[in-house]
């Protein structure tokens, strides 16, 4: 269908917007690589209403991320944290390996 | 009503995902400081429908904050950044000034 890994990052920020049944079929899908027709067998229900679920949550994730921006301003925040360290090192000599530990830090700010 | 200040805060995060027009009674509520018979009145409507709407609202604002904690998370963002301009000042005997602006830039990643 779409891109999955787009669909998974958009799942990580805006997931637990969606009901907890939209989440698992999505996980299922996108995650577990399950078919349309083996999520349909699961939920009693027909490959077609799956197909359009998944769809319809594929646009409700867009519709969050162009008002909320998570996806964009996490990209954005990695290559300035990038820069932020650049510029501490080459300032104040910072040790390589605190430089990784520290990069690793502020990304899971 | 509740305290402006939070809700001030959930609007920063969550605002974009209420309507314009409920997006609009919020800022003039809390932000403006109209009242809800003023309110009321630019809306041509009675002071309880816009009693009632602000509290819809705010109760969508906090049920997206159990969903999504971002203001949560921007709260312990701020602590660990303070930490880690702690840390890199004691080690790397950073420049006050600096460490000023390094707030300054981290907090707005």
């Amino acid at each position: 269908m779409e891109d999955r890994v787009e669909i998974s990052l958009l799942m990580d920020f805006y997931g637990p917007l969606l009901t907890e049944k939209q989440s698992e079929i999505m996980q299922w899908y996108y995650n577990d690589d399950l078919s349309l027709a083996e999520i349909a067998e699961l939920n009693q229900t027909s490959r077609q209403a799956i197909h359009d679920l998944i769809k319809r949550c594929y646009k409700q994730l867009l519709s969050y991320e162009s008002k909320l921006n998570l996806l964009q301003k996490s990209i954005n925040r990695k290559k300035e944290i990038m820069n932020f360290l650049e510029h501490l090192k080459n300032k104040y000599s910072i040790d390589d390996e605190d430089i990784i530990k520290y990069k690793e830090k502020l990304e899971n700010l």
